[in-house]
């Protein structure tokens, strides 16, 4: 190992350049959160205006990635960190592929809404919507947090509130199948919805890898225990009829 | 740099754990083809045993990433490899992500044929949707060939194929969406495999991945162009009437 010949000025730089790395993750997590909020909001307020913000902004949280990958390679490529450190780094890189991809279902959502604004509405859907959204934003408000201060204890509470997500999308799937066999006419918008819900469920998803990846960080150590698990719509044919 | 320090026996050992990485990928690249072709064979054939086989294959391949993402953690931490060779573990990394991925997918359609195992079949379904897997199939299958090569033409080409896939996928949504509306008794086969082939069209995504990677590997950049998007139904909604 080259530890031993590094000095004081090298472990200050490397430092240095992780901590903007950090920062980057925060700027992204903070535009994702806001995408989550406002792709929901979009759909409820039937805001076509909002939704095209939402899918325009996507760009800036796709080229901040890109930023943390090559600042991550750059600082690896000088500054050849120890074992500790480079897990560290490449924590870094699997948190903002996973805000890219929460990016890129916000994205989805608001491209949807646009679809979904020119049939008639389905009454409940958007306010349900919103409240599964706004659980997801919480969660991946307080995963960035634990990242921040490496809590374990909020890391680990992040994965249990993903099952509550869960339910609330195995809810709706219940709820679009009886309003599509209620009313044919339904189906389509249906559709969208149940997409737009599948996609917040997988946003769920990719927070609770960010919070996966903290205890990781933290521990040294994956959780072992699988999660309680997830979609019951794949795996238990009652929940869909 | 610590380049010039390095003698032959270091690089011969970094290209040695670089080659047994690279046969890491390999082996869950098969096990992921294997994995796409009978999660659709066992819905056409309506085989709940190889279903079953595929869902329980997946840990192979889950353990197969972390074992790609250990050994480039290991070879970084010990060899400090130079920008260009950088580059190719964070390539492997990246690759074996996507393949994991993608290995989920298939997962999640032979959850899925579980399901729909218990219901009545949807005439033509499985057959359309077995030609969709065997496309994607082939496109990993090429891009793996692409990465091995080093070959940007195939991995350009294995980009624009995703192309027909998305066109499969949207050709399957327009059916479905027929079929729920001519008989609300098709609704919830229907939505399962809606699900089943927009897991498809997410794992051809996922395989042009990987062929942009190997661009990026061999190039240093990523392709400029936007690829043809994608899927349509998130677009126009004429295509969802």
């Amino acid at each position: 190992m080259s530890e031993s010949t590094k000095g004081p000025h090298i472990v200050r730089s490397y430092d240095r350049d992780l901590e903007a790395i950090q920062a980057l993750i925060m700027k992204m997590g903070g535009l994702v959160e806001a995408a989550i909020l406002e792709s929901a909001n979009s759909l409820e307020a039937r805001d076509e205006e909002q939704a095209e913000r939402v899918r325009k902004g996507d760009k800036a949280i796709d080229a901040l990635e890109e930023q943390v990958n090559e600042e991550a390679a750059r600082l690896l490529a000088l500054r050849q960190p120890s074992a500790g450190d480079l897990r560290t780094v490449l924590t870094v890189m699997k948190i903002s592929a996973n805000l890219e991809r929460v990016g890129d279902y916000a994205k989805n959502m608001a491209k949807r809404t646009g679809v979904l604004l020119q049939m008639a509405p389905i009454e409940g859907s958007s306010g349900a919507i919103r409240r599964m959204a706004k659980a997801v934003e919480i969660m991946l408000k307080d995963a960035l947090d634990a990242y921040i201060q490496r809590d374990v204890e909020l890391a680990q509470d992040v994965r249990l509130r993903d099952h509550e997500v869960d339910q609330m999308y195995n809810a709706l799937f219940r709820e679009f199948l009886t309003f599509m066999m209620e009313d044919p006419r339904n189906i389509t918008a249906c559709m969208h919805l149940h997409f737009i819900a599948k996609n917040i469920e997988r946003m769920g998803d990719h927070v609770t890898s960010i919070a996966e990846q903290v205890i990781y960080l933290v521990t040294g150590e994956l959780p072992e225990d699988e999660r309680p698990k997830a979609d019951r719509t794949a795996i238990d044919p009652t929940t869909a009829q």
